[in-house]
């Protein structure tokens, strides 16, 4: 079932936030959504944390028109994985997004101004730091878990090890302690693609610079997917519009790049894209530690770890590198190494592999809580 | 020792060639570089074939002063691999490419004018079919060997299959029998970049479009490293000049993108760059066969293949489907798979690890056709 019609909400802080970086940030904004009934113990928030270019529309509708659901519709609502019957879910858009939240393409108070490049570039701790105001904001002293997939996955980390006495569990999908070299080189291409875009002025755009931000976004969504699954959906076909022989004849996955690529420019900023893939290679779980260990033996509750075979962005290994580091910690830790040949997207479109495992995490959880 | 001081040669075929696309292309011009004596019975020739960017320049230098030598002078020389005192070794530019052979950026002799997008899309067969014409110009019957990696391993692939009376053997490196979803999507992520280079001028440009051609080829250098190597050389390391904290601070391995980059815009032209793009996507060694074996049925000589390990472009498994092929077909065929962290690129950087095998090889094709 699903949560029907949800509104997105927002809260405006009025503090100032100090950066990873030094600097100061504030007012923040934050869009969030709800779903589900906080217990009058307040000890049944669940929140969700999204990825690179994610909303906090997690789940739901906001009126019967709306093509589609939130992005994690399949796995929250009534007797779904996240059960909102039982649960009350939360999900907010992080700092440096544009969906709401407190981004490059915010008016700065200051000046009356959009902050375009004179946002501060912003971690992932950051982001975390942000949401701590939102659940102080919600009255949760708690949180049963932090749950999320790639980006996600890295703010359910800096929960893990920032906040540790505000959970009680973190479920961590598709996600690495620190991107690896190859991973940043994919991401510098992208961000060199806008960079090359005339229309995107050094951030001082009207318009999304289309034709940069679209490249970046093709660039993107190849390290998302796998060469089994592209081969599975597109393999060698050219396009039927097409000659072969055409200069500018397409191969079919070449079509959809594009095609992805454009319609992305009518729902992302070009200066947010930047600030995040920034946030995303400069991550580092043992930022500010001398080890993975000293940043891990912070930790104090179970945390989940899911990863997929066919991810070459955040391999496994990079997932076993953090399961091992806890084991040698003798914390408390799950890992699921999942056969999948969707690549680093499977988190998000095959939720029905690690489904049965997030439930029984969740019920032991609740039985060590409870 | 070094094969000393080298001179390029040309040669301008009157004929016209009727390309894989039907369009003719003529006349046509190759630029050639050759190295050691043929022998009285013309029977001692190797043909080295280039990847995407090379030359015919593949050993010496053309002056004392030149500072780096041929591609590949590492193993052609008097006592290398490909031994010159032995050998009679040939190397040419392809058409299409832009370092003295027919391509995109010569002049079309019917209209004066560079050809640019006017010039026909070609095929590694095509490619073939203008060597043929270098060949029988040499007065070659039968080549020794026909030696080459990536691209130039699926021209000596060509050479096995189309003209099999031609050679006596082969040996391929790091190459695909065709390349997959995933490799096409790279290229077709560097073809875009071009194409938003607003000075690229559907091809119509005076100097090439830096820019685009740049992160063109940062695309495709991510293509032919690979993350361990990558990881060795560069791991997370940031810029020593920028800030971990300014929007513009650049990893390393980010500049190092960048620099090369820019500076293969001062040696390759981007027609080029966007035609042989084309064509190593096109490439399929079973074009016009029902399947591969069919086109492998051709084949008549013993063909040496080499992978490596960390070649994520064509990964050893899509050469292993052709070791497969010819092995049910009983065709005499001898495959290594060389374990190296150097990607792609590996065939380039570490010919010690298939030195000693190439040269049993070669003995083992003088014996049989000695």
């Amino acid at each position: 079932m699903s949560v029907g019609i949800v509104e997105e909400k927002s809260v405006t802080f009025d503090t100032e936030l100090r950066l990873e970086s030094g600097r100061i940030l504030g007012p923040i904004t934050l869009a969030y959504e709800t779903y589900g009934e906080l217990n009058a113990a307040r000890s049944n928030a669940i929140l969700v944390t999204h990825a690179w270019t994610g909303s906090a529309h997690l789940a739901g509708r906001y009126s019967a028109e709306e093509q589609k659901p939130g992005w994690w519709n399949e796995i929250v609502g009534p007797g779904k994985l996240l059960d909102t019957e039982r649960y009350f879910i939360i999900c907010s858009n992080v700092v440096g997004s544009c969906f709401g939240s407190t981004g490059p393409a915010s008016v700065n108070p200051k000046s009356g101004k959009r902050y375009n490049l004179s946002f501060p570039v912003i971690t992932v701790r950051d982001m975390v730091r942000a949401q701590r105001l939102l659940i102080d904001h919600l009255g949760i002293e708690r949180l049963f878990c932090v749950m999320g997939g790639s980006m996600g996955g890295m703010q359910a980390l800096e929960w893990a090890t920032q906040f540790p006495d505000r959970i009680a569990s973190a479920i961590v999908l598709a996600t690495t302690p620190r991107p690896s070299a190859q991973a940043i080189s994919l991401n510098a291409v992208a961000r060199w693609a806008i960079f090359n875009d005339p229309t995107w002025k050094k951030g001082e755009y009207r318009k999304n610079p289309k034709d940069g931000l679209a490249l970046a976004r093709g660039i993107g969504h190849i390290t998302f997917l796998s060469d089994e699954s592209m081969t599975a959906k597109f393999g060698r076909r050219f396009s039927a519009r097409d000659g072969q022989f055409d200069f500018f004849g397409r191969f079919e996955v070449e079509r959809y790049l594009s095609y992805n690529g454009y319609n992305f420019v009518d729902r992302f900023d070009a200066n947010s894209f930047l600030y995040l893939a920034k946030a995303l290679d400069l991550y580092d779980v043992a930022w500010g530690y001398e080890s993975l260990e000293e940043a891990f033996a912070r930790v104090e509750v179970p945390i989940q770890f899911f990863a997929f075979t066919s991810d070459w962005l955040y391999p496994p290994a990079q997932t076993e590198e953090m399961v091992a580091a806890l084991e040698r910690l003798a914390k408390p830790v799950d890992y699921h190494l999942i056969a999948s040949a969707y690549g680093h997207d499977a988190f998000l479109l095959e939720h029905e592999t690690f489904t049965p495992m997030v439930r029984d995490f969740l019920d032991k959880v609740n039985r060590l809580t409870g």
